[in-house]
């Protein structure tokens, strides 16, 4: 409300105060026959369907596949994505990052420059426009951020700058799969931030960890069911295509996920595969693997532990290839993996026995590397970092993941400040949380938190327990059939009471009983086209984190059913909704 | 705030309540030196905007352009849309309609069923996956969302549905132009209507009808300035590609608008000059022309009042294309506009004399049909509607369009309610607004407005006056330098003061001052980088409705300046806020 003292116009206050809020918090509460959310039988899911979460979320009324790799997100879905998103909102600009959106149809120009356009091959989405011109769909921003910053801003007083946006992102996967997992659109937070000096963009980088971690410790907070465990954690990983100097994962432990992390069981060491180290162990038993350069000018022989896996990083390290087995090469390099500290001569004796039967002429050996890692950390080895832990495997979702970029795209287009000899090219860090996928990844949670919680078989029921900050509803009210006036009377005043923010302490026969849920959290289930039953099944496949009944429980004793998340149901006498 | 009486847990109340905002309330206020907001000086624009509402965007650091058609919106830009979407989110969910969102990127399958594949013709994205599957970009989601409803529901026991989205759109303009009224890529809300029979359709678009009046009521609002004219009318229009029975747009009257609305000066008559009638006035003076159909087996001449336009519709209505001039037709049609009431035998002269000199052998006359509606209605013609009105043509931006589709989608696409002989396609409604448009539009008005308030041409000023209801912030609390820690101290607990929803009337020289601004819509400028003049420069820039002024007479005086948009200036003592 703003009242102007001369003119005296008052602007109505609704509109004052209903701005920035994905829904409206006037209409309180939400009714279930005004909200699209139509739950599914199990055998309506197709058994193509093979994860139990994405059934689930399709049963509750979650989501709908529209092709391979192409979800529509109905009601419930959308509630859960804006309250991801607003935290991700408020997690952002508390370390000051501002919201952008970029066009996802780009022009390939920049992608050209960066030489992206070839690395991303045939995962990037391509078309031409009406005039021929060569376009994409952006799976990410890095080539559009760089130009729209490093245009603009010349000078280090105006740096740090971070902006960031949640946006589709498109990705031509060859094989979508995992429901919300790996699809061919999906909602990413990708946020870039620029900095003057390599020690000011790690500074950046630190800033960027502790906020994502507390956006996965909100997101990921069971909580109010006496959960302590966190489900995610942050691994070193490879920065691969994207390039910079160096990256971390954010993973969700989870069988179905697609990337296997090792971490210490010790201490807080924790790495993917694809970069993971370990302490070394002398070796007793020797592999002697042959591979060369492109250009097939060396032969390298690679010493190992004879169990050991090669490192994934370690070929392109050297720049090696699988050897061919054809032509020959004038010199033998030989690396040795810093697990199998022997004297030269010895090494000599194992290569020439290792590759004797493969290799007919066999070169001299020309160098001997020793102390290089070449080995892939493997579940058991000792720790790296730690005296005592030893690595555990863990299959894991990737929800997030962090670039220290570096001059990578800043140098590539040409952006930089200072002038003349002064001009440094802009210090760069990219930062990606898959929004879609946090969602996949909770429900996969929520549906095995709402097993254990309902260890009960005979109820043969299915359904989430999610997490407070994120379930789409806090409170579900429900009365049983028939609706007459007075029970509507009655579960539209205890929705005021939950709504007023100062509900009282109501008394229980196991003790008092204190609640507080947001009023634009609560749904009225008033739907007179379902059975009483059906609707108590829907609100136990949808997760409500807190039910309350108006049945004959209420019409005998005036006493309101709560049903918890947890399990537990009480009985509370509230006053003002009785029979 | 949720406690358990069992279990005694306690979850942290700042995650409880910080649900569904765009942004932290917590933030508060959003200070710009956080804030990615760069403004631009009057020659960095380039000559090729040639639309000052555009240029201010760009100055006034909204928008920045990445290709032609194509736009990022930066933080502030962001804010607005935000506010825009708030609105419809509210309006929307009033009418019982429900937010989902639906893919982009499109299989294109449905597309060739409805036969819009061909109809949409260059203006659909078209491209093809690593598969070679044939996918379009989707410019709006007719064939989806019935799909997504129609295989779902099918008793009319579970209608109405109304769903709707807010997301990008795409289309292959051929000539971007006007800024952000007409790009490749566009932030759209799209609702769609389904019923089981044509009455409770029209109730729907009925209801729509109502909450786009709210919607366009409440962003293009200047009621705090005292202006209380409506820039926004509803029109009549054409239905065209979308097909279905009828059709309104909705208009912003604007001269850089694309479409020409007459519009009735008496009475609410408007309608889009494509499909707008007039009344028939006696004719004194005539024309003849000549079309055929298209197989050119009948010619046809159209007898009309000489100053009269053919309509843009009638051909299409009769079936004409324009006379190819050869071949002979065996028969001669006439039509004869409703204005040119004659006896046949005085027809059959005008209609000889009229095309003697241009077909060489003239066939007989075969029909005369009379009172068809051959002339668009052009300004200055009386009104069809009411007895004493007269037309106005006025240019003018569309910003929404709304569609009676009846059974065009779900007929072609095969979905509908009951069984047997008792089952019919579903009903259907789609409704646009164009809500990257809205803000375009809303520049248009807001540039016009600061000029209309700033009518002191030394200023040499330029600047947005904002609707409250979407400006980017509602207050600035702007201190000038040098920031000491007791001028900072006084300029936040300004903030807060403003925030706290208490605020006291403040005595005025000029009487008493009523403010209040809710806290998440506060800017504090900290920006030392910047002088204080370019810093006021800015804050006129980007069109702060209220700044409050902590410089040199605030220093003197411990009166806070209040600058309005409405260009006042007052000085307030504010307890609390004093040097």
């Amino acid at each position: 409300m703003w009242i102007c003292a001369r003119r005296r116009i008052k602007v109505h206050s609704a509109t004052a105060r209903r701005v920035h809020t994905a829904w409206p918090k006037a209409a309180r509460p939400v009714r279930l026959s005004a909200l699209y959310s139509p739950t599914l039988s199990a055998d309506a899911t197709s058994a193509a369907d093979s994860i139990e979460s994405l059934k689930l979320l399709l049963r509750g009324g979650y989501v709908r596949q529209t092709a391979s790799g192409s979800y529509t997100y109905l009601p419930l879905g959308m509630r859960m994505i804006d309250k991801i998103r607003g935290i991700i909102d408020e997690e952002m600009q508390a370390i000051g990052a501002s919201c952008i959106e970029m066009p996802q149809l780009l022009g390939s120009a920049l992608w050209h420059k960066t030489g992206r356009m070839d690395a991303m091959g045939s995962e990037l989405f391509r078309l031409r426009d009406r005039r021929g011109a060569e376009m994409i769909l952006a799976p990410t921003h890095e080539e559009e951020v760089t130009r729209l910053i490093g245009s603009e801003i010349d000078s280090a007083k105006c740096l740090p700058v971070r902006v960031y946006q949640i946006g589709r992102k498109f990705r031509d996967e060859p094989r979508p799969r995992a429901g919300l997992l790996r699809t061919k659109e999906f909602l990413m937070k990708d946020l870039y931030t620029f900095d003057s000096d390599a020690d000011a963009a790690k500074a950046s980088y630190a800033d960027v960890g502790r906020a994502y971690s507390n956006i996965f410790n909100r997101v990921f907070d069971w909580q109010h069911l006496g959960e302590s465990a966190t489900v995610w954690r942050a691994a070193e990983a490879d920065t691969g295509a994207m390039g910079g100097t160096f990256s971390h994962e954010y993973h969700v432990e989870d069988p179905i996920g697609e990337d296997t992390v090792l971490s210490c069981s010790a201490c807080a060491y924790s790495a993917n595969t694809e970069c993971a180290t370990s302490k070394a162990q002398p070796a007793q038993h020797f592999q002697v693997q042959l591979h060369q350069r492109a250009d097939a000018s060396s032969l390298y022989a690679l010493v190992m532990p004879k169990s050991a896996v090669l490192h994934p990083l370690a070929m392109a390290r050297f720049g090696l290839v699988s050897w061919n087995g054809e032509g020959r090469a004038d010199k033998l390099r030989v690396l040795v993996d810093s697990s199998c500290a022997l004297p030269d001569t010895t090494l000599r004796t194992i290569v020439q026995d290792g590759i004797a039967n493969r290799v007919t002429d066999v070169p001299a050996i020309s160098t001997i590397q020793q102390d290089t890692q070449l080995c892939a950390a493997q579940a058991g080895d000792p720790c790296s970092e730690c005296p005592d832990g030893a690595l555990e495997a863990h299959r894991a979702i990737e929800v997030g993941h962090t670039f220290l970029l570096g001059t990578r795209y800043s140098t590539a287009l040409g952006y930089g400040v200072g002038s003349g000899a002064q001009r440094v090219p802009l210090q760069m860090g990219c930062y990606g949380i898959g929004v879609t996928r946090v969602l996949g990844a909770l429900a996969q949670h929520a549906a095995r938190m709402y097993t254990k919680q309902n260890t009960n078989a005979q109820r043969k029921r299915a359904g989430f327990v999610w997490p407070l900050a994120v379930a789409p509803f806090r409170a579900l009210v429900l009365p049983s059939p028939p609706h007459t006036p007075e029970k509507m009377h009655a579960a539209n005043t205890l929705c005021a009471l939950l709504d007023n923010g100062t509900a009282p302490r109501w008394c229980t026969s196991s003790g008092p009983l204190h609640l507080h849920v947001p009023h634009y959290d609560i749904a009225l289930d008033d739907r007179s086209c379902l059975s009483f039953g059906a609707r108590i099944f829907d609100a136990d496949l949808v997760g409500y984190p807190l039910v309350f009944i108006l049945g004959k429980h209420w019409e005998k004793t005036g006493e309101v059913e709560v049903r918890m998340a947890g399990g537990t149901t009480r009985y509370a006498h509230i006053e003002g909704v009785s029979p």
